[in-house]
């Protein structure tokens, strides 16, 4: 089972590298580039032996812990076979 | 107009920074973890007045010559509103 968690800067807070990407891209003559959001994906292979209630609560635990700063970054979770 | 870039390495491409998270995850006891791939997502805030068709277009011509490194990485874009 594969386990698709999306990480995100809380709106709000600034996103430098984001800014960085939209001024480049304007630079470069994407005039019509307003504005750029930079977040990530991880992608986790699961071990099916978990059911799917048991690895949606766990990946929100591994979130909390390690892959997201929810100070800062909201998360989603999405699974898929 | 909103332009969802995904951005991923392309399999076969060590991910060294995915090998650390997976490793972390396991460490910590989610040993159900076999594997973890990290991508990036670009959001970008487009202009209204260009078409879908030009959009999608340019927006293509934005991954090749900056928001991806297409030697080891692939590129989708979505379109919101």
């Amino acid at each position: 089972m594969k386990a698709i968690v999306h990480v995100a800067l809380k709106s709000g807070v600034l996103d430098p590298q984001g800014k960085a990407v939209a001024d480049t891209l304007t630079r470069m003559g994407y005039k019509e580039v307003e504005a750029a959001r930079i977040g990530r994906v991880i992608e986790l292979d699961i071990d099916d032996t978990l059911d799917s209630d048991a690895a949606e609560k766990r990946v929100k635990e591994m979130c909390e812990k390690l892959l997201a700063n929810t100070v800062i970054e909201s998360y989603r979770v999405e699974f898929a076979s």
